[in-house]
Formats: C-alpha cells, structure tokens, sequence
C-alpha cells in the first residue's frame, strides 16, 4: 500500500490528503435539511447528513489527490448510526481510487490492538467465513503502551500489505506536555521517532516502509528532526491550514527525492466555501469550493517544495 | 457517577469490574450454533453470539458487582454490526443498574476528543433535538497528547457527571518502553499521574474526584507510588487473573479507608467455564461458572484487604 500511495502521490503530483472530519456545522444548510427531511432529526439523519456532504467533496476532488483521511471520531459521535456513515466513506472513497487513512488512534494491550487491527485493516473469522469489519488502507496509531500495543498492527500489514501512521508529534498545543519532556537528554518524541524507525526496517515497501508517523505541520523544527531519524518513514502532516501550518514551513518534513511526506487539510478543504476566499461559489456549490481549496493547497506546497529542492 | 460508583462498591462489598471483552472463542459453541442459524456465518451472526454470550453472563453476575467494562475493540473489529452489540451490551448493563466503564482509549487533538466525548459520554445536537450516542458512564482515555486532549472529556463530564480513567501505566509487558522513561528523575507514568491529579483536583464527587487512573495490576510497586502521587482518584486496576495480578498484589492500589480502586477482570471472568477450576459447570452453564469466577475474586481481593487494612 505504501507502494501505491507513492505512486499516486507521483501521478497526482499532489503530496496532499483531505481529512474528512465533518462536524455538523460544516454542512450546509440544504443538505442537512434533505437529510432530515428523509430520517427526521435523528442520529440516522445526521448521519446521512455527513454522508452526502462527503459524497459531493469526494466527487469534487477524487482525481487530485492521492488519500483522504477520515477522521473516525466525527462519525462516533453520531453512535452507531455515525458509524456506518463512516464506513459508506471509506468504501465510497475506496471506489474512486483514492486510498483512505482512518485516523482512528486506536492502541491497546496486545490481544486489544489485534482486535482493532483486524477490524480496521484486516479480516475477522466468522465461523468458516472471513470478513473486513472497517478495511481501510491505513491506520493512524497511539504508541504510549508500547510494542506490543503496536506489533498486532505491523503483523496485520504485512498479512494485508497495509499501512500505518504512529502517532510521534501531534500538531496540538499541548502536545509538548508529555511528547517534549527530555528522555536522556533527548525530547520523547524523538524517542517514540526511533521507535517507528526500528518498527518499520523490516517492513518496507520499495522505498519507504510502510510503518509511518504523525508529525504536526505546526512544529516545523520539530519535524526537520524527525525527518532525519526516520529517513524511511512516510510523515502524516496534519494541522495545514486552519491549524496554522504553510506550504513554507513544511519542506523539511519531505525528503530529497521529493517524497517522505504527506499533509493534510481538513477544515481547509470541507469548509471552504465558508471561508472569504472561496465564498463566491456560494453554499450550494461547497464541492466546487473544495475542489478549488485544493488545487491551492498543492500549488502551495509544490511550489514551496520546488523552491527548496 | 464516582459518586455512585463507591455507593455500589460499598453496598455489593467488591471493588470488582467484570470486562465484557468477548472473543469468539469464548463464545461456547451452542450459543454460537444459534446466532449462526439465524443470521449466517455473518458479521451480524458473530455481533449476535457475542451479544447472547454476553447477555447470559450479566444475567449471572450482575447483583454481585457494581460495574462492567466493555472493550470496545472486541466488538469493533465485526465493524458496524459489532458496534451495535457494543452499544446493546451498554445499555442492557445500565438497564440491570450496573456502571459502565466504556475502555475505548481515545485521546487526540481538542475538537476530536470533543467528538469522541460527546458519543461516548455526553450528547450530540441534530437540528433541534440532542442524543446519547452511546452513553457509557465512564470512559478510558490516552494522555499522550497532554491537556488540550483531556479537557474536552472533563468538561463533557461535568456536564453529564460522567468520570474518567486516564491511563497512566499500563499493565502490558511492554509498557515500560515509554511509561517507565525517567523525565526529571521520575518515570514519565508519574508525571502523568500528577497531571491525572492536577486534572482531578477541581472535579471531585463527594470524597474522590471523578477523573481516575488505569494502573496496571501487573505493576504493584509503581501502584503503590501512584497511589500516594493521585490521593484522591480512582485508580481501574486490569490485569488480574489471566495477565498475573492476585489479590495480595493489589492491596496497595487502595487507600485506608478501602476504597480508591477497582479492580478488572476479563478472560479470567467471562471464560471461566474454559478453567479447570470452574470445567465442572460445563460449557452449556458458563454463566454459572462466571458467577462463580465473580464470587471467587470478590473472596480473593476482600479477603487481602481485610488481611492488610
């Protein structure tokens, strides 16, 4: 899978993924009203809600990008209603090509992160039956438990030839609290870097291994350091755009050859059309906003990226 | 809710919590002959065995003790149509008046862990009218990204009086690779508990605060030095029976007036029909064998706090 994501990234020319985090507030008016009109106010209306707003922005922006990467959370909040608007995302997104990273932060005790990881990535047995519960491409991952929190989820990749980004330097404010704090003189996130290093030597694609990191767009430092001790791992950027993070500050997450690196943009590209520079396409039109929000984004970073290189 | 948790402790005597953590394979054939027959070999044909085998289990046990856990992970990995058993166990638990410990280990930036708090804990608003997802009572959480991925449950939590255990060393072999690194001098799971205390300090019921830890049973020593470092939180102790904690291990994760913990259980609980020492109920009378596992256990833990207190 980190094969092909490399090989999309290179076809589309865009090292750009759009998060698929849909509040409520994000969409418009008319789509919220046609959903309830169908189910009511109900959890199974939002969910359709949130269904047919990421239908229309994948439809607007499937053939630019390489991902998409929905956030797992604002479909749980809708309980199982928004779960199955989750998973009508993914498979949605799947049969457009485009390959889907579930930021779903999931990490537990062993036999739990092997629940998780067979539910996500890989196939549960049934009786005499196989089944993929959630099948995404990849998987976001929190390391604070560890190895064995992580290798159910390495051993599910190399079964599924999937993919997974570990959570190493997150894009929040307060992610220094704990992620900061010196180990040995050196900061934990560094630590937890080597880690995805050392997880990720025996598990490579062609060029990159397919055990990755999350790494803030929002600590460009921070991320220049880590680029070097994990010079195989694919870097998730988060937090371009509404976080604060520019095409600019996120060269030195990407390595020579132009790749290593992956950003994403969530808010920036759903709601665009509630922001003052895409405004003019009006709310009916949010799918022609976002399409135009990412063109911008991959100018940006292209062009940042070919001044640098 | 902490509140009415140390009122059920009290009242049932067992700081016991019984972990709804079902693999199929625990599952005893028949019930799973059942499920299959009238849904197939299916993903709903699995989510409807676990639901049985669940059901009849909290039939047996539920008057002994006052909480159940549920990972969600298990019922996770059958997708949608496990999240539907996880949510039904929810509610069948409450329904019986037990306390339900959601152990679902989220944690991400701030408006994301306002999402997952909102399912999990709190209500989410569609049009004019405002639901519970799936409405556990409390809810495991990962501190790795500090504060701003905290505070949103806390807020939800005062909201709902709903409570928290963040976890802070947990009770895998491999936990120590980022928990036990020394920061300052002191392992970094201490550092996390001082912050689960800072957190707890302005958020308590009655005598202890609503925002408690995950300590592993298997850690007793770095038990006792959190205990002293979060006085006044509740401390969900995993790890007993099958992952090696015993009642004696234990007694230092209470304070002196015999409360301040509670205690998990899972294999050890809801497979005890597999145990020798339970074989003789037979696999068609599990639930009799899991009242009895339950009993021993209140026995062991009552029995090393008696002796210690």
């Amino acid at each position: 899978m980190i094969n092909r994501l490399i090989e999309k990234i290179q076809k589309t020319g865009a090292p750009v993924v759009a998060g698929l985090d849909p509040m409520l507030s994000y969409v418009p008016e008319h789509v919220q009203k046609a959903a309830y009109a169908e189910y009511g106010e109900t959890l199974r209306g939002a969910a359709e809600a949130v269904w047919q707003f990421n239908k229309e922005i994948v439809d607007h922006i499937w053939d630019l990008i390489p991902a998409v990467k929905p956030q797992i959370a604002m479909y749980e909040q809708f309980g199982v209603e928004g779960m199955e608007a989750y998973k009508k995302t993914v498979d949605y997104c799947k049969s457009k090509g485009l390959i889907v990273i579930g930021d779903v932060k999931r990490g537990d005790i062993g036999s739990t992160s092997a629940a998780y990881a067979v539910g996500h990535l890989g196939k549960v047995r049934v009786g005499s039956r196989v089944y993929a519960g959630f099948d995404e491409d990849f998987a976001t991952v929190n390391p604070y438990l560890g190895s064995d929190g992580i290798k159910p989820f390495i051993q599910v990749c190399k079964e599924e030839k999937k993919g997974l980004f570990i959570l190493v330097k997150t894009s929040n404010p307060s992610s220094g609290e704990f992620q900061d704090r010196l180990v040995d003189g050196k900061p934990l996130y560094e630590l937890v870097g080597e880690k995805v290093a050392e997880w990720g030597a025996d598990h490579c694609g062609d060029t990159y291994s397919y055990i990755g990191a999350v790494v803030g767009a929002t600590y460009p430092e921070q991320g220049k350091a880590l680029r070097r001790v994990m010079p195989k791992s694919f870097i998730l950027v988060p937090g371009y755009g509404a976080q604060g993070g520019k095409g600019k500050d996120l060269v030195h997450f990407f390595n020579e050859d132009g790749l290593g690196a992956i950003v994403n943009s969530s808010r920036g590209i759903i709601a665009a059309y509630k922001q003052e520079a895409y405004a003019a396409y009006g709310e009916e039109h949010f799918g022609e906003a976002s399409r135009a929000a990412v063109e911008d984004m991959i100018a940006d970073i292209r062009g940042a990226l070919e001044a640098a290189l």
